[in-house]
């Protein structure tokens, strides 16, 4: 099927993805002095005088602003923030359909750091969360870091953090199908920019200690051809100090980690890579290696990013339970701690039993996810004393 | 009826006024893959390559964004930001009901003008047009002046322009029972804050030639006792020169058009005006006076803002038409021909039969308000050559 073509259509009929609905009928002047004038007096000064109100008295506590400039859209790259709407719409409406949240698209006229997060830090109080979204690296780091500190509502760059949730509990699962550790497993991330750098930190905190990550320049390291982040990465990584680039990071690898581009994977990588090995081909929307590609030449699990493909690794199965859970805690931040919830209540939902190479991850429209994914970040909340309620 | 309680116990029962829902519904794999990836690629791309594609494939076409700084909130004056939010809510719902107008509310977390300008300037591109609101005078004029300038699509600060367009009908329909005009009667404005500039300079170009403004101080001059905006107004109004306060300003005036607060006009004030006199009374929730006294002192024609007295000046009149008509024709602004064309389609609606000292002004829940409102103001656009479809 042609989704390109099918899609622009669909989009010209649809009229925008979205609509703000009413939740009370104001159909006469009892109901207009009750909603508004002059009635609505009594909300706004309940609030004054308590700002926790703002969450039980208008719709903040179940709102999610989803928000981008439009630098790194999908694998479209700067296309600009007028062009990034149609993914926002259809990254709140899988908000609400989810997880019944209310998430509010807002593209960004500016791609300069200070004024993305003057702006979002403006804004902010009139949100539940923050979703940050299609920010290209490395600004995203620091735009997502100064959030964090201005605002006392979940920041959460998805890109980023869903990216590297869903993943983990891929991994994990693959790992307990060819019985190695994550602690001595060889691993190696293809691509350095947001959603691999936050791989990269994120398997760390889960006891990664063989952690190969490459780019376009080849391994990072901490030379002037990589940007900050990059050289802050290469320090934790790469213990052997291997050189070179992906061919020689693969060799004996156990695990191939892909968020980068189409075709970059050979056969022969994968024929150099050690016993069982797993290829997460995530690069949309062609993967860095074909599947049977992957499987001709000795890959024992495959993953990609796509629907159509067995094993798909999908921010979806994240952001929308995580999200749920910080809000119904009313966290004041997405912290490690519900992110390796999230991940561990990802990877449970594949039972013992019906773990096997083409299911390591349960499926996008498996209902049992986002409450399941809500009710792990929920407790994790509580447990690390960021829930509010 | 105390609608402060109930309506607080109906805020915490509606838990938000508003809801965002979805217009598609993502229901398996092909659905995702057409709302969101891969397809949603080439909707982006159409927009990327001609940007007015953002109000056919995305909800810009039918979307405005209501914000607040929250430094003018109702009659509670600066509550904030947060506090304001319920009024927000309410405006939105206000949008839909009248207008079928997909409203999104935000409160900014800054009162510093150049924060305000920077903030809204940098979301605009996520909305058809922006509403503002609530925001506190001088501050107002300045925000509304440089946004104007900064985007593309119609800025419209509601508390001035909106209360000056029904005002303005009002009046209107009002000088047409007691057979005077406009060019002629002595018209007397009492408050001097963004509602009170904004109806002088309406009425001015509406032909009004006598006009005094009062605010707490007196009649504003060019002193510094008064602000810039009111020292620029006093230079085009008070052409007899009268000095003192609202007791010398209303002698002899054929109107007094009150948008300052409760019990400020006396019934010693209301004799001393001309023949058959026309008060309105607008202020919030308690007029300047109470129609019974100005009544019995001799006025002819009385109204206030209020939903529970006859000839109801209320903003909700104007609004919801006015921004239907601009989304309508992709107005790059609201301007004055648009603003008159409005108030002229509103007093249009009562009939001369229908005219009489108790209805001057059509009923808010009269269905013709809005279409009326909408098909005039789009008329106006496509004449002044600021409509783009």
């Amino acid at each position: 099927m042609d989704y390109q073509k099918l899609s622009l259509e669909k989009h010209y009929e649809w009229q925008g993805k979205l609509e703000m609905t009413s939740r009370v009928k104001v159909d006469g002047k009892e109901a207009l002095s009750l909603a508004y004038t002059p009635g609505v007096a009594a909300p706004c000064l309940a609030i004054k005088e308590d700002k926790n109100l703002s969450y039980a008295l208008t719709r903040r506590w179940n709102t999610v602003a989803v928000i981008t400039d439009g630098s790194a859209v999908l694998g479209l790259g700067n296309i600009g923030p007028l062009a990034g709407m149609p993914v926002m719409e259809g990254k709140c409406v899988l908000f609400k359909e989810f997880a019944d949240i209310d998430a509010i698209p807002i593209c960004l006229d500016t791609q300069n750091v200070d004024e993305i997060v003057a702006t979002v830090r403006a804004i902010s109080l009139s949100f539940g969360g923050i979703n940050l979204e299609d920010i290209s690296a490395p600004r995203c780091f620091e735009v997502e870091r100064r959030l964090k500190e201005l605002c006392d509502i979940p920041v959460f760059h998805d890109d980023q953090h869903g990216t590297a949730i869903v993943l983990a509990a891929a991994l994990k699962n693959a790992l307990k199908l060819v019985k190695k550790d994550i602690s001595t497993a060889r691993l190696v991330i293809n691509g350095a920019g947001s959603a691999g750098i936050a791989i990269a930190e994120f398997l760390l905190l889960l006891g990664a200690k063989d952690l190969v990550v490459c780019d376009r320049l080849g391994i990072i390291d901490e030379s002037d051809r990589f940007n900050c982040a990059q050289n802050e990465l290469a320090k934790r990584t790469n213990p052997r100090k291997v050189t070179g680039g992906l061919k020689e990071a693969i060799e004996g690898a156990d695990a191939f980690i892909g968020v980068s581009t189409k075709d970059v994977l050979s056969q022969d990588m994968v024929r150099s890579m050690a016993a069982e090995p797993i290829v997460f081909a995530m690069a949309n929307p062609s993967p860095e290696i074909m599947p049977e590609l992957a499987l001709e030449a000795g890959a024992r699990v495959v993953a990609t990013g796509r629907s159509d493909m067995p094993n798909q690794i999908n921010n979806v199965l994240a952001f929308p339970g995580i999200f749920r859970g910080a809000l119904d805690t009313r966290a004041s931040e997405i912290n490690e701690q519900m992110k390796i919830a999230a991940s561990n209540a990802l990877a449970s939902l594949v039972s013992e039993n019906e773990l096997c190479d083409t299911y390591i991850l349960p499926k996008a429209f498996d209902g049992r996810v986002a409450p399941a994914v809500a009710k792990a970040v929920a407790e994790a909340a509580k447990a690390s004393g960021v829930a509010k309620i």
